[in-house]
């Protein structure tokens, strides 16, 4: 039996476009109903077919609702919830594709009227694009989504998320939010930070200009400017969201990165490959984990 | 005509052997000598038929050669060139692929015969993987190769080195070698230094498992730990190697990093924001020189 009947998303940019791509794929009997606040992506997802219905807001969508899938900006958040909340359908189960969870517990947790249940989600998967025509259905294949209910969340409702996201593809783990948010400070938001960073310190560097750092990319630093493509206003709020966990990891990053610069400055090349050489071991571990590809250089050099 | 009859290649990794395959490609009327410090290498390449002779050692390598190319960690230059030196024939030209280049004038320049022309060159092109099985004839095919030749280097030397690296598919650009230390410093190995960093942080953080580090790498870490799988002790020879530019590129960093930190500190999603957005541009700009793919997450995502 299908977990949800009536399934909203709120948002369709990426991520959300993606599941509504995913459930019509998975799931096809699913009346499947979406908005976004910009109306030219209302009308481009129309024009698309991504959905059932493109509702005007997010109140409208949620009517009727089994599941309602908040898929904006965490800045977003509390203003979404604020117009949906008084056409929640009892029963009915709110989630949401947010990056960072003790927010998430914490901005919709007092919002949230007492008939329906809130089971944040996080599908830890995506690419550098924006925007619906970005999304495709494979998106969350093999990839983990992480559930963050709150203290004393309906079983049954934590269940039928679970079975949602077993169904589009996705590896489910239940986890607790603050713990959630500092792991994903490690795996995700000090990556894009770093990336972001290092890019823009090559684009203002005295003494090199951007066309040699175009042209030279390929020696690595092309491989951080993926990431920093990604769109700058879910990221904002990502960092704005999950402060503390980021301050904290980014600090011993910064300490780690000193020894190094020590270790180069006094030229002890001991220590450089030392731990230069732990590093193998968690890349070969990803791949076989089916985390990323085996193929060298992700496959872009696909001639071998 | 053929810019050489009679080519070595000492060092048989990724970069020596792809040199191998793509001189056997594109010149295979080329005599191919080579060797490798590791007799088990050498015996692999014996066995792959990568080269028309297999020799002991550098010296005999560079009998009677055209061209010798270095591609051996920059750590093992000087010993290196002190046991071809001997057997450089009149005019031959040395060259190699070192990812550092002042440091290549300063150890080769003065152990250089005067009967012989030093024009060293770096292809900014490679892989995560290493040894000869890793290589690849059309490694170069597109990608930028970087010569630094000495003052009053032969004009007619230069122009052969360029017409090999043309011949191999790059594009050929000459560069003061200081200049080039701090382009590729940004390029390149500041990127490899943080990758490295931030693998070996997350490896070491209390609070987060490896397993977790691994199982939600998708969310960017994973992309970071490819060019850290990159072969150790070539790096830690890098940044002996090019030591001031790095530590000048990374002090920009660690301030950049700094003024993020801040701004996520004080809740200031202005200055995140317009930080996040300048990076888009050149992402594409990579792209549009073809130093990228242009499919969404390094077309890992091949489903769309």
């Amino acid at each position: 039996m299908l977990p949800f009947a009536r399934v909203a998303i709120v948002g369709m940019g990426l991520i959300g476009s993606s599941l509504a791509r995913a459930i019509r794929a998975a799931m096809p009997t699913v009346r499947l109903v979406v908005t976004d606040a910009d109306p030219a992506v209302r009308a481009r997802v129309l024009s698309l077919n991504l959905a059932d219905d493109v509702a005007d807001g997010a109140g409208a969508a949620a009517v009727d609702a089994d599941l309602v899938v908040l898929a904006v900006p965490l800045g977003a958040f509390a203003a979404v919830m604020a117009e949906m909340a008084p056409e929640l359908a009892p029963g009915a189960i709110v989630s949401d594709v947010g990056s960072a969870k003790g927010i998430v517990l914490d901005v919709l947790g007092p919002l949230m009227p007492p008939h329906a249940h809130l089971v944040p989600a996080h599908p830890v998967a995506g690419t550098e694009k924006s925007g619906p025509d970005a999304g495709f259905a494979a998106l969350f294949e093999g990839r983990w989504c992480i559930l963050t209910p709150p203290t004393g969340a309906d079983p049954a409702a934590v269940a039928q998320v679970s079975e949602f996201w077993t169904r589009l593809g996705s590896k489910v783990e239940v986890m607790d939010a603050r713990h959630h948010d500092l792991v994903l400070a490690v795996t995700s938001h000090i990556p894009h930070l770093i990336a972001y960073s290092i890019v823009g310190t090559a684009s203002d560097l005295e003494g090199v200009t951007e066309g040699e750092v175009i042209k030279y990319s390929a020696g690595g630093f092309r491989d951080f400017t993926r990431i920093a493509a990604s769109d700058p206003t879910m990221w904002r709020d990502v960092f704005l969201s999950n402060k503390d966990a980021v301050l904290e990891v980014l600090a011993r990053v910064s300490e780690d990165l000193s020894a190094l610069q020590r270790a180069i400055r006094w030229g002890d090349g001991d220590t450089l490959h030392s731990r230069f050489s732990q590093s193998r071991a968690i890349r070969q571990a990803i791949v076989e984990a089916g985390q990323d590809t085996a193929a060298p250089d992700f496959g872009r050099n696909a001639q071998e």
